[in-house]
């Protein structure tokens, strides 16, 4: 009858409630002096679609972000950060107690080795510009992890699932949503998006092009099912 | 009499009436990979202030932008760049026939010596990455120049007014603006500015603080007095 129809839809469109889940998103920002810096084209969208699709759908949500040019909705607890270790921080102090944690921020690789307090001058001639490794944010997470259900994201211009697949296994993920990013329908800053969702336990999904929103509520499906298969 | 009165505020508001101004905004984007690149924190707003401006004041204006999260007014002739390469070469382009050049744009002094077709994968330990000089614009611009009246912007943390007055020289320059970064309330993003206006024929005029739009109505007023001379 219709009341257990509208009871059903209810508790679907609540799915999430009781659980916590944790995103980070947009770029880092690695600065190299008060006016440069080494960045990337994340503009956040797909996080934040993510952060909203959990806390619509009843989750305790926390977003951790680069600087991007979005509003966060009310309720949605915001923690803005700039460079990859700010970044690393943030998501280590709130790892404990999530129940899902989604890494989609596009976090820098290298950082200069030195950051200067003044401005650069330029010099003639050429520049080595001397970079060390960022801390693995998405590593570490995985070490650390007790029952959170963890997943990474894989931007990808090529052999996208070789890739996304060994980056699975080498961070102990338990899913990676890999997107093909040499679209320019579905790659950087576009409302739409089209991936792959590639679980630990086996699940092998294709999402066609949706906007980031649709990707989001049907990512949080996917991984439901697993998060409530651990839970029995 | 309350006709001469009107007419002459006509005629201060349109000060600009048949003048050509070529305005240069924004930050470069120097392309390292399809996911990488190097840029800076420049907004756009003092470049887009004196280009509207000027349009206001009667000029007809071009105005070469990097990329910024900004709208154009309607009249202002806007041309889209990215790299410091495709700046310098829009500037060339429209150099010609100009009265007034301002160069605001922030253009990275340096690119990657190598762009990558496909995403750069992580290496083990650091990385080198190796930088060439961009072509210096406004040095260019200073060797080309007939009758432009030629302004740069030197955005400074330390020592402005020696570096300014250097860069005035070295780059043969009309005029120099120099605006001290090291302050939040007039640096980089920020609504107001502070500048120091310094010319080659001596001028020597601080701006105290104020919007962006008021300071480039302030610097038109310090350029044109020296244009006039200039034009007898």
């Amino acid at each position: 009858d219709i009341v257990t129809f509208l009871r059903m839809k209810q508790r679907e469109k609540k799915m999430l409630t009781g659980k916590k889940v944790l995103v980070s998103a947009g770029p880092t920002k690695e600065i190299i002096d008060p006016v440069r810096f080494l960045s990337n084209h994340s503009t956040g969208k797909m996080g934040f679609a993510l952060a909203e699709a959990a806390h619509q759908l009843g989750a305790e949500v926390t977003l951790v972000t680069g600087p991007v040019q979005l509003e966060t909705v009310e309720g949605i607890k915001r923690i803005d950060v700039v460079s990859a270790e700010e970044m690393n921080k943030a998501m280590l102090d709130h790892f404990a107690g999530q129940d899902i944690v989604i890494k989609t921020a596009a976090v820098a690789d290298y950082m200069p080795k030195k950051q200067y307090q003044h401005k650069l001058k330029k010099q003639p001639g050429d520049l080595q510009l001397e970079m060390v490794r960022t801390p693995d944010i998405l590593k570490g997470l995985g070490e650390k992890k007790t029952t959170q259900y963890l997943v990474g994201f894989a931007a990808e211009t090529r052999e996208i699932e070789r890739y996304g697949r060994e980056k699975l296994e080498r961070k102990q993920l338990d899913a990676i949503v890999i997107n093909d990013i040499s679209s320019m329908e579905t790659g950087f800053g576009s409302d739409d998006n089209a991936v792959h969702f590639i679980s630990k336990q086996g699940a092998n999904v294709t999402l066609p092009q949706a906007s980031k929103q649709r990707i989001a509520e049907q990512l949080f499906t996917e991984i439901l099912k697993e998060v409530e298969l651990n839970d029995r």
